[in-house]
């Protein structure tokens, strides 16, 4: 039976409806009903091919949630009618050094579902069953698509790179990835700084857990936070005076990137040296890490701001998405 | 009574006896008496003034080894007599939390020896007794200077790092700081290769710890490599192909420079992202971190590779130092 689904056929294209065969399930997949899914900016980045590697038709969306539907042979964790969620990565080898010692979502052969595979955009997926996570019931289903991408890539940084309850921490941007960043560091027992240069976001920044905002496009804000952070969370993918963030940051602070920015980010060796600091950055989260996350944002009531479209209006979800830039994330429903 | 030393009165200007009133001995500082004196290229940095922060008349030097002749009046723990080393820090707060918390190379009022004051191209010289750190009986005091710039330059960030044995680790540049850094990150248990773009000095690579050398001039030899390291030690100060390096590494690996690298380190996002690396520098280490590289270095028989000049050479020394970048170290002896 074909998967019914919306799928752009070429670069920039409005999605249109698409249906395609599926192929068999493999021993260790599962099969997904989708319920929802969020839609993230490198939903557009890859229905745009800007990173060069989009295959067409490209059927989008990599923040799902629904409910399992068939499980592979070799399938003995899940069950049908369980309702997971499922983000980017699709699957891993399951037997490399990374995925062995917990980083499945640094494995050479880690799966992007939308690489050369259909998304969420759907009415069913079919992933490798260990990137299928199941949802805690206390977890809302029609927000918590966007746990599975723009959450995980917030929250593992902060698992990875050690941020500890005593730090002092910034959020550069404040949208789909920076307003579930805020949550969690502030949950983490963090103090907690916003950077936006949308001052219109101030607000919302404080209700999701800023404890100050500074407005990113001006310098001589920046400048009066000199050495205060233990470690700054860029979310933005866009360029930014890397000098003037790392200069924000404290002895043994960290420069973290999880935003696509594809312009060379450019330093100076001086400028990590003499406070021994670190740029470096990350992709996404490993099944475990996922599982952590989810269990933390039900403990703590942390939960995307959504907006739901019906998925017969992706194309102006979509549109919203490109335009705005808005501080919560859009999710399709049936 | 006067100090004699050897300075520079302008930049690039040849080194000339030099004499000078010391001031009183501050209650928590040491006098050493000066054994020997190591040279380092920020000697030759700090002479020709390249990072804009020398004052002259500039007396060089901070890879001391002497003997404490006199002690300020609130040091306890170091006796008249006792043989200790002294590197580029000579000082620090000792109440902010850096030093509070171990870190003292990272305190904001961490001084720099060369930096105003007087170094170790001298008879004498008055340091901070937390910085006179004392040397074990097992270490030769001729060629024990240069572990306290160089070896602690190379050593800190194998501990900061979280370098284990377990790690295949590689070490560009096979200078003053890479020879040191070979040795350390072999008796460290871990895989070896040093980069060098001198094939002469390979055999010395070897003989140093290294268990492969690769030529860093071979595009070819460098990409056969990828993927394969943990850690990168970048002992120079010239650009590289940054972009190379990280290519280098494998998931969660770091590129750390502790070369003076005056050009801006550009790299691209994604090639820290996919595989969650970094980039980090660090200036020097803690007392503390001192004392465990000198116990570290003579239970591991490490020892700097040294060719001596008398004080009265010093002009032969740098210039040998600048001409040739030998992969061993020159030092200064009386």
């Amino acid at each position: 039976m074909p998967f019914n689904a919306y799928a752009a056929t070429a670069a920039g294209a409005p999605l249109t409806p698409h249906q395609f065969e599926p192929g068999p399930l493999g021993a260790r997949q599962v099969q997904v009903r989708v319920e929802s899914c969020g839609i993230c900016h490198s939903d557009l980045s890859m229905i745009h091919n800007e990173w060069g590697m989009t295959q067409f038709p490209l059927v989008p969306g990599h923040e799902v949630v629904g409910i399992i539907e068939a499980v592979g042979s070799a399938v003995e964790h899940l069950a049908l009618g369980q309702r997971v969620g499922v983000g980017w990565f699709s699957g891993s080898c399951q037997h490399c050094h990374w995925c062995l010692s917990g980083h499945h979502n640094l494995c050479a052969g880690v799966e992007g579902i939308l690489i050369g595979r259909p998304g969420g955009f759907a009415d069913r997926v079919q992933v490798d069953a260990l990137w299928a996570v199941p949802l805690p019931a206390e977890l809302d289903p029609v927000s918590a698509g966007p746990l599975f991408c723009g959450g995980i890539t917030v929250f593992s940084p902060i698992v990875e790179c050690g941020v500890r309850p005593t730090d002092r921490v910034g959020v550069v941007g404040i949208g789909g990835l920076g307003h579930l960043a805020l949550q969690f560091l502030r949950a983490w027992g963090c103090e907690v700084t916003a950077f936006s240069s949308t001052p219109a976001k101030a607000e919302a920044a404080r209700a999701l857990g800023a404890h100050d905002v500074i407005d990113a496009r001006d310098p001589a804000a920046l400048a009066a936070a000199a050495g205060r952070y233990d470690f700054i969370l860029v979310t933005v993918n866009v360029p930014l005076d890397w000098e003037a963030y790392l200069a924000l940051l404290r002895p043994q602070g960290r420069l973290h990137v999880v935003g696509a920015v594809l312009e060379p980010i450019a330093v100076q060796a001086f400028s990590l040296l003499a406070g021994q600091k670190s740029l470096s950055a990350s992709p996404l989260g490993s099944p475990a890490t996922v599982a952590q996350m989810l269990d933390f944002a039900a403990r703590h009531g942390i939960a995307p701001r959504v907006k739901t479209y019906p998925f017969a209006e992706v194309n102006a979800a979509l549109a919203e998405l490109a335009r705005d830039r808005p501080a919560h994330r859009l999710v399709l429903t049936h």
